[in-house]
């Protein structure tokens, strides 16, 4: 290991919560203690914190060498957003209950963070989605993804009908509440909730889970990471959708637009502690091995 | 409540585990104690301790006005075979980790076994079904189950087609690797495992949830619990299939036999503490509550 | 049978569909020349066929004995909307492919049409909810549903944590998208999408099926149908969430609102040709027995 | 195209359904006028079949350079059997019905095999795996298999607990009805019953799919296709499983064996019509399109 030394770390945070508070100071003051700068956001309780430089949250991750997500996965995807067109590692560290994505522990901060200071860390790649949306004359927008691209119906009761191609083959005409298209990373996430298969996260490989389909045969499709999805309306009226990015709103989608989701060029590069085992935190977060019912007689 | 004296009780376990005789002999002592005759089954270790009587298990119920199973929902099966034809209370105590039928916990053992034998208790009635399987040419044979009545495919990995009638109208002719008749009681066992819902107790339903469907928009049919449900095997060889009844193998279902799964005339009497709560178990054995998937951002 | 004469029809279509519109005049002439009184909605093309009077849709069903709604399932639900205060026995026709709901078919209309005016008919009585949203003030509104009562969450891409309760015990805080609250008559719509299981129309049961569930534990619960469900929504910030009442928008849901879902006082009575049978509209509905994967080998 | 002369062509059937007779008489007819070498089956009695030559199954496709398959996809995995050393090209030919692997219609028959025989076809190479069982003291059996390696429990009710590593590393100890790790190919086949996702064939994945498991949480897992899975039995008791490859049963699967399942280092040729389109066939096996639920109103 010992192939990068960290100079300049920025650290994200909600100052909501007492518990992240309290992580964020010692978490700042072990990183000063070993003389690196540390980087909070300017809007945020934090920038009171002594030694610590504060800077706009756009610009939070400009010539850092490492970013710190504390708080849940949702942190964590506020974290990628921001440094999604960077090359920068992220490491997370959760609230209290371990995330898919954070997985360092509050309880073992001080002594896996010195680890991990010293070079004792596992670097991991993961995939992202590119999602592009074409409105009739002009780019509408571009937005990179770790988890998923999800097109939704709005809040009309009316399923929508829309049109999925993969590398300008057509696949099928669904009807439902909507699609999501989950990268390995984002398949632990909604897409698990609407009955997609766990990833793993190595794996090459996209998957376009229908949320609520019509069609009872209409189920999770798997194709390869570099496949490139359209996706169209095809709805009699003027449709209600919506696309979010990662769980946030993103744009409306209408029945002039066409949406096209590939793979990203960018990466997300996370740290992990050196013992980090992907299938444990599975077990640990699906409570496999809690047995949900009784066993047969 | 006090409607109720008992006299004589019938305990039911496993001799097995050590955490199970330490509860036989624990309760065995409390009800001597209250001036109550305990039996246990000759066979089994508890035949030694002081002050029971031991009975072979087909006579351990006989004259008993309670039975207690110590274990875990597979013992609380065989108690309710045991007692299917009387009408006889059961109570019963799991080994540690709650069931869903076995609800009372070893360490409020005590409190709560004296407040029931004091009259402080909930009485519920289950409903059962009746399986009646009839041959060619005689009836082969019938049982009752509380949990559930399966048709399944036996090993030689070739798929069952069998026909389904709902009193006299024809439902469907499934494909696949079986089907599972289920009770209310029955719903949060195999039948969940295979896609069924989670039926009330008190709801006069019966589940037909068939197990890995050809199909896929063969799905769970929830009809009234006093209808009759007919089941043959449509295959155009002899068909390798099996019946089990509440998790034990009871016969062979060949192409020419019949089976019949009706509403049983017996019903099973489930004793709970008086602070019994069936959403509290469903939460409890199912984990509600514990999140096993990340908040979306 | 013969125990009913019709006198005054009502007639609901739409008239967009040409298909629609020759099948109500077809209807309307047969009708008229049977004696009968046909109505149409005054606002439709409809208004111009010789014979017929129009009237305001709103009271389109008044003095009426029998309305027809031609169209598909969503015509049904519009006319179930209309006449469910009064007693209406309700006929559908589809449009060319049979609905769950409207089973009468183009192609047999004349035929089985006499038959029903000679009284050869089933009759057939379907539970509806009733759905009473209680702001923190003030009662905002009562509805009536013959599918589905379903609280979702908005366009904002946030789960939903909302509480529930059957006759007032607590049952979950499920997370996810939302809930349906299901009869038998709507078990076969936006409930199946979602996972719940198929229940017989003459089951007195509710399904409460969750949308893309974050618990993956978190499945359908069936419970009688005279219960009583209270659903507020847990949440840390202001939600938005909306209610949908047989598929239309109905109302907002807010922090503050409470939401009570039980058996409606009203039932919608259906009529079917005599040769009506359920499971044939299952199997011919969801293709049944059309195999959709190959045979193991 | 045009990279490969045809000139002895082995035809696999079952000679007990008159349509697949006649399929076969047609194209060994066809075949033979075109200068080919026909081989059929010695014991069918496809062996009187004119100027055709006849071999034991297990010698049947030695120096051939086309086999074809005409039946059902059943038919296609007994071919595949068959040659899973031999690096043949195989062909299927469908009885009437479309299959996932025999999609060549008898009703096109001739123009698309004259085609192909000039040289107009796609080639596709689908991935197998290799199935290793391991006893206590020996090796005890090595198969190939083109759709799905399954543990399965076997007769007696009782739930299995087997426990999976992937590459070293352990996953998960599953308790259910078994295992099923299928390719893109096996994807469409048992595992999509048992809530698998679909695979596109080109992905390089492995499924691993549990049946009918005892936790709602235990979903499938698709990993990369060069992953080395090994699986033993967990069970307190001598359990009741065995192992089904390609829907064969191959061999009882006991508590001190354990099974490594890996990538095959054979492939399977496919042939396909020039206008051979996955998607097509998906949309046409599983009914898409063909809506089984009715529009929200």
């Amino acid at each position: 290991m010992m192939d990068l030394t960290f100079s300049t770390v920025a650290l994200l945070a909600r100052d909501t919560d007492p518990d992240v508070e309290e992580t964020v100071e010692l978490l700042s003051a072990l990183l000063l203690g070993r003389g690196l700068q540390v980087r909070v956001t300017a809007e945020t309780d934090f920038a009171d914190l002594p030694g610590v430089q504060s800077y706009a949250e756009s610009e939070l991750t400009e010539h850092c060498d490492l970013v710190i997500a504390i708080g849940g996965d949702g942190t964590m995807l506020r974290a990628a957003k921001l440094i999604n067109r960077a090359n920068l590692p992220l490491l997370g560290i959760n609230r209290g209950r371990r995330g898919f994505l954070a997985d360092l522990s509050p309880d073992e901060l001080e002594q896996k963070m010195c680890d991990i200071l010293d070079g004792e860390y596992l670097r991991e790649s993961r995939m992202m989605l590119q999602a592009t949306l074409h409105g009739s004359r002009h780019l509408k927008q571009q937005v990179h993804a770790l988890n998923d691209v999800v097109i939704q119906r709005g809040a009309t009761g009316q399923m929508l009908d829309f049109e999925v191609k993969v590398d300008g083959a057509y696949v099928n005409t669904h009807r439902g509440d909507g699609l999501i298209i989950a990268t390995p990373t984002g398949s632990t996430a909604y897409s698990l909730s609407s009955g997609g298969p766990i990833m793993q996260p190595g794996l090459n490989a996209v998957a376009m889970v229908p949320i609520c389909p019509h069609t009872l045969s209409d189920r999770p499709v798997i194709i390869p990471g570099n496949s490139c999805i359209d996706i169209t309306i095809r709805h009699r009226f003027e449709a209600d959708a919506f696309i979010t990015v990662d769980g946030n709103m993103t744009d409306d989608f209408s029945n002039t637009d066409s949406l096209q989701v590939t793979q990203s060029i960018h990466r997300m590069t996370l740290l992990h502690p050196a013992d980090y085992d992907y299938f444990e935190v599975l077990r640990s977060k699906l409570n496999w091995g809690h047995y949900g019912l009784p066993e047969k007689a």
